[in-house]
């Protein structure tokens, strides 16, 4: 058994308090929350004294490997972006590649407090291996357009990526279906992908009114909402993590809390991208479930969790004009317990005995940290993600005094570069 | 002569091009941009590989000394807020309570990149004298409320600061005189601040309509809007910094317009207080000059720049439904260029010959600067204010690979949990 002590921290506890208590962890697990007397043999001891240790964040929305793009194409119209920029560069992609952008992705998450994060992308076996050489926690979803060529290969290729990498790695990968988009995925097909999740007992992660123009769109063809087709279609009966849900209305929130839909919120991206703003302090009224998630690195453009509690916090009050929408304890929940809730994991997202260790601590010997008359506020409208100081995942340090442990840097910057030139270097700008 | 040299750092350049090109530093200005020889024998250099320098960032809009109220009261209604915690702890406020606070403002905006602020405030000289002691430069002025017991006696001490600090410090220092609000200095009262601006030639540093209720009671109180009431008393015509302007119709920025207003926008501040958004992009094609600001760290929380240039690029664009209102390069003049002429200085804003050394250099080493297809979308939306490495005021290096050279971090964190606890201590919460 190996043994690893917190020792002396402040402890963001299951109850929602925050207290100056050790944490042991035995293997991949919360063994002792509270006093540690020295009969606990730990191998190693961390002091944490002036730092605030929390569960780790969960990002419940990104295309890791998009980091590849960070940065190539901004402020642009959605189109322009989408059919001159991105889509042109990810025809672009090989394996390699997705392995070191999402690598990439990787690194920037821990570094920032993210200790699991939902994927949807493609060569999946590629973002496998570096969630498995990595140490974090993941749930994958190969995507599937259901309009292009690919439309069959890609039902294949999820069920043989279920089959391969689901519950792998100690538990710490978990694959989902991945179907892209009611406007990419017609209801036939995505009766197939709904046939699939059926037999091989997996959940759904879709992308559901982003835009307004996918929405009157739905309506103008269908005669409903997309969230009214998908439940339709059946596409909420086993289980579905639907990322943005921006233009809906009050009958799609009733079908999302009805069909337990789970919600995937994206502040930072619906701003970059000029989607709109998502009825959030609604749906967290209607007791749906809303987890936070970054959206890709060419959309945001970076993978840091705490700004996307920050904007959580503060964009919903400025669109409601009411400075209590989402209070800063609400948007930690919804980036930690709720993201759990949001990806269907269990015994993840508190420090509680018996949970899963996945533990992110903070540094608070900065000046935005002082003086310390509410620690969560200053997390949520102060703190910078560069203040995470020691990252844990499933026991595992993976962070250490802000260092990677299982990641090599300088190897990954360097083919970032390279890889990132390369694929945009014949794409008329 | 003090010589210093950043040597093969990627700059901004005054023409908004970034080239890798060394700066040498001679005394308090910048004596050369491009390839520096050895003739050049700087006495300090600095290596800048990986780095990219920047005109050091300006906050147009502060109240420093509030950071002791940091966290202190958030998630509230307006009025509760300002009525029941910060102007009852701000009565408990002592003249090194306000040295303190205003010194770890002070350390926190040059860690993030800051060189240069503009401060509201009270007991003035201790602010001065902490902008003297750590080397940073600043725009100044007493706070006076025409409501207040204290109304005069705040006149003549605006006077007597003005004369003993404006353009001290190397001319680090300037003064300006700091009415409230409208809605605090009624048109008799602005009357004689506006006849000791005439007298002293000192500009004037407000509040204006920031909330739509102060709005809609000055519309009624005097049949006209606050911007409108302002020109009509005089208060535009002696030089103007105009902070929040989020309330404003078409009328009220012609009115700016004409009349030479500067503004300082604090998006953070607007949104967490939900106060509304400002309407940057009409101020903008208007050719009104935008600064950026952060407003006290009691409204925000923090005082970090690059979370106002990322958040006026980012609001906009989602309050607008536009991707392309503020691009990322207009966001990063509105912080240096636009900055430095709302607080009416000179030779500043700009790396280029003959302008002060005030330069901000950001290390790039960190998985969210790559790959670098693009280094101001880089900066704008993916970089944090920690990543600042060094920082120079007036050719005086104030922060050295994230070390503050001229402040004592420890004795601050101290002096500033104490104090900041101590003055809350006898509030009912």
């Amino acid at each position: 058994m190996t043994k690893l002590l917190l020792k002396g921290g402040e402890v963001l506890c299951a109850d929602g308090q925050i207290r100056t208590v050790d944490v042991a962890i035995a293997d991949s697990v919360v063994a002792q929350v509270g006093n540690v007397d020295s009969t606990w043999m730990a191998e190693q001891i961390i002091d944490c004294k002036d730092k605030l240790i929390l569960p780790g964040f969960v990002n419940t929305h990104t295309h890791a490997a998009m980091t590849l793009l960070r940065s190539y194409a901004d402020d642009m119209k959605l189109m322009d972006w989408l059919e001159n920029r991105i889509w042109p560069a990810e025809d672009n992609l090989t394996g390699e590649d997705v392995y070191w952008g999402t690598m990439l992705a990787i690194a920037e998450m821990i570094k920032t407090g993210t200790t699991t994060f939902a994927d949807m992308y493609f060569f999946m076996p590629e973002v496998a291996k570096a969630v498995s050489e990595s140490g974090i926690r993941a749930v994958l979803a190969r995507g599937m357009v259901g309009v292009a060529p690919t439309a069959d290969k890609s039902l294949t290729e999820s069920e043989e990526f279920y089959n391969e990498w689901n519950n792998a790695c100690d538990g710490r990968i978990t694959v989902m279906l991945g179907p892209h988009a009611p406007y990419t995925c017609p209801p036939e097909y995505l009766k197939k992908v709904i046939s699939l999740a059926e037999r091989l007992g997996a959940e759904i992660h879709i992308h559901l009114a982003e835009t307004a123009g996918e929405v009157a769109e739905c309506i103008k063809q269908y005669g409903m909402s997309p969230i009214a087709l998908m439940k339709k279609v059946g596409l909420f009966d086993f289980g579905t993590l639907a990322a943005h849900c921006v233009h809906i209305s009050p009958e799609d929130i009733s079908i999302l809390r009805e069909k337990g839909v789970r919600v995937a919120h994206n502040p930072g991206s619906n701003m970059k991208l000029a989607s709109g703003v998502a009825p959030v302090p609604d749906m967290l009224e209607a007791k749906i479930c809303v987890g936070l998630g970054t959206d890709g690195a060419a959309s945001n453009n970076n993978l840091d969790m705490l700004e996307e509690i920050r904007l959580a916090a503060m964009l919903h009050k400025v669109h409601r004009l009411d400075p209590l929408a989402v209070p800063a304890a609400t948007a930690i929940d919804m980036a930690t317990v709720q993201g759990i809730q949001a990806l269907n994991l269990d015994k993840l997202g508190k420090i509680e005995v018996g949970y899963k260790a996945d533990i992110t601590v903070f540094d608070m010997q900065n000046p935005h940290w002082y003086p310390r008359h509410d620690r969560l506020s200053l997390l949520v409208y102060a703190a910078q993600g560069n203040d995470v100081h020691t990252v844990i995942v499933n026991g595992k340090i993976l962070l250490n005094n802000r260092q990677l442990t299982m990641i090599d840097e300088e190897r990954l910057f360097r083919e970032l570069q390279i890889r990132g030139m390369k694929l945009v270097s014949n794409i008329n700008k």
